[in-house]
């Protein structure tokens, strides 16, 4: 028998249909709480939530996001900044300039902190019974969000998760993922393996599509190219860029 | 009184001394697996990890990380990849060719899902009893992990975790952090709360460092200061590109 943090993991999935019911003011304080022991590259706590419970800035949110109705249904609106403004104004205090957030490593680290919050927000929301799915769709145009948000330079909002009561009429199923010995390789990286379980995997998530009477829905290799043969959300590096992120060390 | 998920939240520290008593197999696996059913962007599934047992390679990985003794220490190293090799195999079944590593999107989501995977597989470990810490110095030399795990182009070792049991005679105590308020924002961002926070933590965290008598670590100002002055990882950009990942969309 699994401990219940194995078990919620392995029955996570996402939930996009809510009930209407509402998240406890108390709830979201250990939620916020909790996720915010999770680990920060060396401490820096360059990350910062916004968190929105105007009905009304939620369904801006939404369309920003593309015109989503599970995120104009959703309760509360967590979006993951990174937070190169808390830095700097600690660099300043110490009478120094910083570099980071010029050169890809703070990218990097940025992006990688934001991750852990939002599996950390996840983790939290969803041992109190709340449902949530990841919206990285607000890159659709990070700037509609910058200003909504009155973000300040070096700081930028690099996705989010809805939060509510899940629907129990419309749970949906939890998702297959590609075989584990083609996700976790051992030793050295296997490309025969890693080849293999894509093969695997496409019949699978078929399989579980259809199971739903989904069968228009692309299965991993078509959706994986329908995604990535393009880029699907070209205004990240310009918005980026008038942040004041620089990328010293790739553009040389 | 907190579910379990949320007092392993709360009470998280990072395990920088191991006991030397094993991670099973059993274990191992059940971590993996109940992490991999984290979310990735679009379902892509642009993660993959190298399960690293071997003494002698964990020993390599600790001189790479720059010499870090609880890295040497651990049972389990695990690597945590961007692993858009996966998703070009992918693209390259259905006949079409991949774009997204070569825009700064694909970085966010690649670094982004690492992060929820460094974060899940966290998680999955303290349920069982063991301890981590996340590894962002293998970034110090990604080209050495590279050469030593094969690495296909498109990929690339981002962070990663040691795995084991704590030493209970050397047990860290749980770190403080910026003050709540100052870390999620309600409804827009506030430099004044930011700002403010700052200056709050230095001073805590100061006690927190001097109450375990070691007066010689820099607090928050002093640390962030140390930390983000320089590019101090100055080879992932030059790693990046090497590997194959472009950022047409900033570069031009």
């Amino acid at each position: 028998m699994p401990n219940p943090v194995i078990q919620q993991m392995l029955e996570r999935r996402s939930i996009r249909n809510f009930s209407g019911a509402p998240v406890s003011d108390k709830d979201l304080q250990i939620i916020l709480s909790a996720a915010q022991q999770a680990p920060t590259s060396v401490n820096g706590e360059q990350i910062s939530l916004i968190v929105t419970r105007d009905k009304d800035t939620i369904r801006k949110i939404a369309q920003i996001a593309g015109g989503q109705p599970q995120v104009a249904s959703a309760e509360v609106f967590i979006t993951i900044l990174i937070d190169f403004n808390r830095t700097a104004n600690a660099v300043a205090m110490a009478g120094e300039k910083q570099l980071i957030d010029q050169c890809a490593e703070g990218l990097i680290v940025g992006a990688v902190d934001a991750g852990i919050m939002l599996q950390a927000l996840q983790m939290a929301a969803g041992s109190l019974g709340y449902g949530t799915t990841a919206i990285g769709g607000i890159r659709n145009n990070p700037q509609a969000l910058i200003e909504l948000f009155g973000l300040p330079p070096r700081t930028f909002p690099l996705l989010g998760t809805t939060l509510g009561v899940a629907d129990p009429d419309k749970l949906p199923r939890i998702k297959p993922r590609v075989p584990l010995e083609s996700f976790a390789l051992n030793e050295r990286y296997d490309n025969d393996k890693v080849s293999a379980g894509i093969r695997d995997y496409d019949v699978t998530l078929r399989h579980w599509w259809d199971a739903q009477g989904q069968f228009d829905m692309p299965s991993y290799i078509q959706s994986t190219t329908n995604y990535y043969k393009v880029d699907y959300f070209p205004t990240v590096g310009e918005a980026l860029k008038r942040q004041g992120f620089g990328l010293i060390d790739i553009k040389s």
